[in-house]
């Protein structure tokens, strides 16, 4: 495909966009009338909303457009699944410029098509607009199955806390990229295309998880929001925290402490959760800490002690290098 | 509330959001979790999404941020009526500067909040991110109670066309603001704040619609949308048609055709529908048409005669002062 998007016009754009969109069986209306309409056999929808801008939270020159694509639909999906809940559903808001190449959103598209594909869900409607700034704002909707929410809320002392997925590997890209290198490529390929854990939600839901999130802010904080919501402390055994050889390698490479990466990194989606102290868990979730009483201490500490840096604010001027750029964390119900 | 967004920061800016915000039955979980839980009765979920940017749809010199509000929830809820469902909820996706008054967004939330229960919704999550375009994100879910979706698809020839709400009352308040008057009131209000008639578009699948949608684009070119997706022909009767005295008035002050801003302004969000031409309809709805086979004419005449301009692609440069900038139309799922 040829020329900009205001060449090809609104209507062109949004039949090349609606032509990539591969439907499921939950999809009863699709795109092209006033809503969709998506099946909710549990009676209960699941919905999560994030924006990401141009130059906030990708780099065009870093990611293609089908990277963002993979990414925003994976950092929405996550959300759904650290409910516990299956994804069903993804909706799309685009702000394009005019000058922008036809091929930027539809390969957005593509990449949006696939990652939905991976957790069972599609794509089922947007709204595209021409403005400045390239601007995606995605909604995802799940299906709960019977199972009830997770929420972060659940907590109990005496619990272990487990994770599942990748930690740290985005910040590390991330930390490639801004020093101008492209490899090695399975980090940086991580920072452009995250791999959430989207079964590992509602298998957890099904394993008796007491609270769930996915970790978006990192590890650190994203517990820190379970700690605040449950009322308790979550401490952390640095211990039973792998770091990747080839990270180490890297850390040593840029002389950051790869800790710094696992336990502040967002942006992967891992899935983490707390669990009865007597759950049998499989094989892929690793049990990282121990949920507590809350007491003097900060709510989450790491062998028992605070750790530095623990939070974002993307309004205030706390970001350094070390960490990429994110959206709003925990907005209401749209938190990553 | 003093101060700016960047000066309350992300989380005191949340903070402030989630407080405004009313719950309903319908909200399991609400905001501050990974994604909010909201019931759906019937088993299917109704969504649309629209993207809103300052300058491009609202004016904040025209506008309050109240009332930005309440019509970027109305043109989402309408959207739900449409489908012939009751609005259950509303996400909200949100960029801002740093720099903006606190009391916007708050102001903003305010009047979704409000506009939310006009329709029986609630807000139920967002995101709020920081950018340099105010951008407003709405995505909206609905129950259909067990009532069969109404498309755009359905109209069959026989059938009569009939509308209920406002028709051209924005486009008239437009048209006033655009020559730098702020009366009549009313018509500016309609511009500012339309008045969807929610209601309209349940009962309407109760009794019968063989196809609907919301008047977003405009009389003519929304029943355009109508008359492609069901392969008919719609033709209006003028004389069917009433123009109210006032909005004659500012016609000849403004030296403007009022059945120009009732066949093609846009943004007042009436629902029109078509139904078997036996339907005893309620008083509020009125028949100004009927679907005829299609024929070499265009598919929506008026009085059997071609109209003149009937369409709006924003990514084009067909607009004219007479008719306010809209967003992306028939957007996937998301049409307005």
């Amino acid at each position: 495909m040829k020329g900009t998007v205001g060449e090809l016009g609104e209507f062109g754009l949004i039949r090349e966009l609606t032509s990539r969109i591969t439907p499921t069986p939950a999809v009863r209306i699709g795109p092209g009338d006033d809503a969709a309409v998506v099946t909710a056999p549990d009676r209960r929808v699941v919905a999560s909303t994030d924006i990401l801008l141009e130059g906030r939270h990708f780099r065009r020159d870093w990611s293609t457009a089908y990277d963002v694509g993979r990414k925003a639909a994976a950092q929405n999906l996550a959300d759904i699944a650290a409910m516990g809940a299956v994804p069903t559903a993804i909706l799309l808001g685009l702000v394009v410029p005019a000058e922008l190449p036809a091929t930027w959103p539809t390969e957005l598209m593509d990449g949006l098509r696939d990652e939905c594909q991976v957790a069972g869900a599609a794509v089922v409607g947007g709204d595209v607009v021409r403005g400045d700034t390239i601007t995606v704002a995605i909604t995802a909707l799940g299906d709960l199955r019977n199972a009830e929410p997770v929420t972060r809320g659940g907590a109990q002392p005496g619990d272990v806390v487990a994770v599942t997925g990748w930690l740290g590997w985005s910040a590390a890209g991330y930390a490639v990229l801004t020093r101008g290198f492209r490899s090695p490529r399975a980090f940086v390929e991580a920072h452009r295309r995250p791999e959430p854990p989207y079964h590992a939600g509602p298998a957890a839901a099904g394993l008796g998880a007491t609270a769930m999130t996915d970790v978006s802010d990192g590890l650190v904080a994203d517990l820190g929001h379970i700690a605040e919501a449950s009322k308790v402390r979550i401490d952390l055994a640095s211990t039973k925290i792998d770091i990747p050889t080839q990270m180490s390698d890297i850390g040593t490479a840029v002389g950051v402490d790869p800790m710094q990466w696992v336990l502040n990194g967002g942006e992967d989606h891992a899935i983490v959760a707390t669990f009865p102290p007597d759950v049998k868990l499989p094989a892929r979730w690793k049990v990282i800490g121990e949920v507590l009483h809350p007491s003097a201490l900060p709510q989450v500490t790491v062998d028992g002690a605070p750790w530095a840096r623990a939070g974002w604010d993307h309004f205030g001027d706390n970001g350094d290098a070390e960490s990429p750029p994110r959206g709003g964390s925990v907005a209401p119900g749209g938190g990553r």
